[in-house]
């Protein structure tokens, strides 16, 4: 059996202690560059592959320094402190050693406490009640992802951006920290969401807060998950968003911002 | 005149060409270690002051490692990349050569596009028309701002924790882009909106996206911003927050999201 085209996307190749080398792929390339939410996907491996690793990721934020070309990229991981409880990293991918996209992020152990989920999930369809929508282009990445719309017309003028978009991998795949973290930068660019033309665009920045472990994403499996997002502002030449990823079962996995980069 | 206690807070000398030097302030002492508001200050005015800055804080993520002790400090500058328009730096504070904060942010050169704020201010009575509330304990930094609560009553058991919340620095003090990163850490935890009882809490990482520039800066001048904030999910052991802040004319000039470990 191949290995699913994702997993080939963020295969490293580890050099001790802390460089991992890998290759971008043509299953997940965007226009001009990797999908940024296979990169991320990488990144976040090499952290979670690191054998000094403990914990689950609880906080990875990306920022994209300048486009990664086709080929081979380093990222190199730094465990920059860790207590009984969490861990700090900081993670850097680097091409012809120009750094190209630094992250950092947080692993902790979760612990039971005092819990409330204070977000709401939307009423939706369950996703096998929704239709497939058709791929937007032919791009690589956009057919690695089956978007079910139940709320927000792509390519329109819709009175706001908030959608509602049932997304699973394609083929599917069982979820994990990687392919979550992934799945968090699969939301149609909010601006496509406000005005009908193509404009060029590019996310440079990508906040993930984990609100769920390990059992939750076994739990979900290869299933559809629930991405609900609206942007804040356009202003200046950059747009924000805010998203939350629901389980099937409305479990809140992930809340998540983007800063996107557009052109006019 | 003396300067203001923030400024003091925030003061470094140049160690060329990219360390920074500071000093704990007890004006901004939280209960255990400085107010991490005025922890962020600090970085991003190391960054702001740098020489090789250009453009203005766009996007700004700060990680606290752990706890940082009264005392000096050395904040590093480092200039990761840059091109016409943009800048990413990495940021870090230490203490006898430990890292405890790291930071990442990126800079841009403002321009002109087509713009458009999609987040709502909520409908509030003016600053002047609402009651300055009394300081919630004796710690410095809680001294050093001034709170109008229009909506969340603290250390009370809300339906939810959204906040509706005027504040101002005390004394008054001309905003710009560090003390704007200190108020948006400047929000109640969300914790204390949902529950009675104090427990030990500690923000461990916070993003701001900034959606205006100096002229909306400027022309806020001393006069206090409104703060929304709400959690999304308190689950095993961290919640977030995800807020807004607004100018006195209704600009929105951030948002910002945390995450906060709590006890129990």
């Amino acid at each position: 059996m191949n290995p699913h085209p994702f997993d080939t996307a963020i295969a490293l190749l580890h050099e001790p202690p802390d460089r991992w080398r890998g290759r971008t792929s043509e299953d997940y390339w965007n226009m001009v560059s990797p999908f940024g939410g296979a990169t991320a996907g990488a990144m976040m491996q090499a952290m979670l592959d690191h054998p000094e690793r403990r914990g689950t990721p609880l906080s990875f934020t990306l920022n994209f320094l300048a486009p990664i070309e086709a080929g081979e990229f380093a990222i190199d991981t730094e465990l920059v402190r860790a207590n009984r409880s969490s861990q700090h990293w900081a993670i850097r991918l680097s091409q012809q050693d120009k750094v190209l996209a630094q992250a950092i992020a947080i692993c902790a152990v979760r612990r039971e406490t005092w819990s409330q989920v204070e977000a709401t999930r939307p009423e939706v369809p369950p996703a096998d009640k929704c239709e497939i929508a058709p791929p937007r282009k032919a791009t690589g990445f956009l057919q690695r992802y089956e978007f079910r719309i139940v709320r927000g017309k792509p390519f329109a003028v819709n009175d706001d951006s908030l959608s509602h978009v049932w997304v699973a991998d394609n083929p599917p795949r069982a979820l994990d920290f990687a392919s979550l973290t992934a799945l968090c930068d699969s939301f149609l660019p909010r601006i496509f969401l406000r005005r009908p033309d193509f404009v060029p665009i590019g996310t440079v920045s990508i906040n993930i807060y984990f609100h769920a472990g390990e059992e939750a994403l076994a739990r979900q499996g290869a299933a559809p998950l629930l991405g609900v997002a609206q942007a804040q502002a356009f202003s200046d030449g950059h747009f924000d968003h805010h998203g939350h990823v629901w389980s099937t079962d409305g479990t809140l996995l992930a809340t998540t911002q983007q800063l996107v980069w557009y052109k006019e």
